[in-house]
């Protein structure tokens, strides 16, 4: 139960994890979690004839392999929720079309990974459901067609742009039981700071991130040092040391337990600039790595914030500052 | 609490509808229901630069003034469940910077209204928060535009083509007291009939409709007469028809109590072909006719169905199918 203007809810009943399954594209294979994926592509086109249907492939396989990491049958699924970075989010809805479960469509942006296991917590933890795969994805050359330029014109990146990662990330969410399960989740409120650089995204989310952190903060009572890891989805470096100066000057410091998924995602020398981003990014490195930490109780509290700038071409076209948002999701161990 | 199977979800502590907006463009303020609205506009584009800005701000006054009309402030909402047509739902994520509110980004299409009010009453019921303001909208002019053909085109529409509702609904949800409550919610699964043609969206998204309906009466145990009204979204005139023969082939028949909003929306003469469609067709609908005559009692218990085609602009450039999907919810009178 939450206070009057408390953003975050308690889980009473604490829903479980009980699979968590990720699949990241080439590149992201020779990154700095290659030895924590489910599942590395040996390309990123899987043989379809669209980069988008090589998307939906990959959804397909996430959810798919999820479930059974979980022990569990499609039809013991009561609830899909997804959502990813393409138009009318159809790598989500046409990927569900191929599940008999019921769908909810989400779109937070790369912040869609935790609204969606915000979402399928409470209904878990609500007793309304049994079990929910939350699911979220992306692709680079499907987002920078869609979003930026179409990859053939070879268009320079300015040094604060980030690198969409191609991969998709599903958790399996039951009730009851033992292991790991999400406690609380902090819902994020839409933040503009009136940044209008498209390639600047980390920039743009940052004070998103700290909006959300400082909300879930005051309504948990909690100090930075209570967690064993905080981390953002994909402000990237320069994005992440923003977030760090912007809580700063709020006296609220965050310490060497902060980390950011798309800073961590590629390994130096993968001319990423700024590092990773993407509505993959938070739910890959969740998936494999952190839930690995946690699973060998070397993490046993995490607050994991995902991050979503809410623009589309056509908004920052009109010229338009980029809305962004984070929903926080605290983790724990047994 | 639902049984293994179940798509539908059943509320012990019958979150209320505190209040309903709608406002509606002046094509629309002509329609059959413009005795119903809370507001008509004299034009659509609201001293706008674009279509798109426009459409933010019906939705910001829709969501502002609902939130009146209940007797709140935006202070008293803790969550903002939204989403619409726009590539990234950008008039509800923008129309939300403008708001101090928690966002919940949804995407169902034009299902995503009563996708919203599932999940706003969810999170009532389960005692997590207090308020929910659960919006969905649509323009005419910016979803022509960025689904089909620029208006300039002047492009000639086929007849099984229906007209994009310019509008938006936004209900308020509630903890406790008296009214109109919401009941039972019904999650849809993705079904595609592998129709392609976009110029039907009503028969493309009459099986989703089917569906859910059927879900929704397996999982009650009701009969359609056990409701004063069924209604679905936007189907048009030759979607419900189409709605009416699939169910009676599966030996359901939907007697004289089923209507579909798009139907009725535009009176004969209006020149809509198959009627109005659009995220803000069953949300303009249901937050003045239907909500207006459950006021009065000519109504008691009625079983809402949004229905949603899935497609983007690039999935039907690449040749695929639509795939929809539709969302219940059953709301009653004291």
């Amino acid at each position: 139960m939450s206070t009057e203007n408390s953003q975050t809810i308690f889980f009473k009943n604490a829903p479980r994890i009980l699979a968590g399954y990720s699949v990241v594209g080439p590149k992201e294979g020779q990154g700095a979690f290659k030895d924590y994926y489910d599942k590395i592509l040996d390309g990123d086109q899987l043989k379809e004839k669209s980069y988008e249907r090589a998307e939906r492939l990959i959804f397909e396989m996430v959810i798919e392999n999820a479930i059974k990491k979980a022990g569990l049958k499609a039809g013991d699924i009561n609830a899909l929720l997804s959502g990813d970075l393409l138009n009318q989010i159809t790598a989500s809805g046409f990927c569900a079309a191929k599940f008999d479960i019921p769908f909810l469509g989400l779109f937070g942006a790369c912040a869609t990974f935790t609204e969606a296991m915000a979402l399928g917590a409470v209904l878990i933890d609500g007793g309304y459901i049994k079990h929910a795969a939350c699911a979220s994805g992306s692709h680079f050359s499907s987002v920078e067609r869609q979003y930026r330029f179409p990859l053939e014109l070879g268009t320079q990146r300015p040094p604060t742009a980030q690198w969409t990662v191609t991969g998709a990330g599903c958790s399996i969410l039951g009730a009851g039981g033992k292991g790991i399960k999400v406690t609380a989740a902090t819902m994020g409120k839409v933040i503009d700071y009136g940044i209008k650089d498209v390639n600047n995204m980390g920039g743009a989310m940052a004070p998103a991130a700290m909006n959300t952190i400082e909300a879930h903060l005051r309504d948990t009572g909690n100090k930075p040092d209570d967690y064993d890891m905080i981390v953002t989805g994909d402000l990237g470096k320069f994005g992440s040391q923003m977030l760090r100066e912007l809580m700063d000057n709020k006296g609220i410091k965050l310490g060497t337990n902060y980390h950011d998924c798309g800073a961590m995602i590629f390994t130096k020398g993968q001319k990423v600039l700024q590092g990773g981003s993407g509505a993959g990014c938070a739910p890959v490195v969740f998936n494999s790595f952190i839930l690995e930490k946690m699973r060998r109780e070397k993490l046993k509290k995490v607050l994991f914030i995902a991050t979503g700038a809410l623009l589309s071409t056509v908004s920052a076209q009109q010229g338009d500052s980029i809305p962004c948002i984070a929903h926080a999701i605290l983790v724990e161990g047994e």
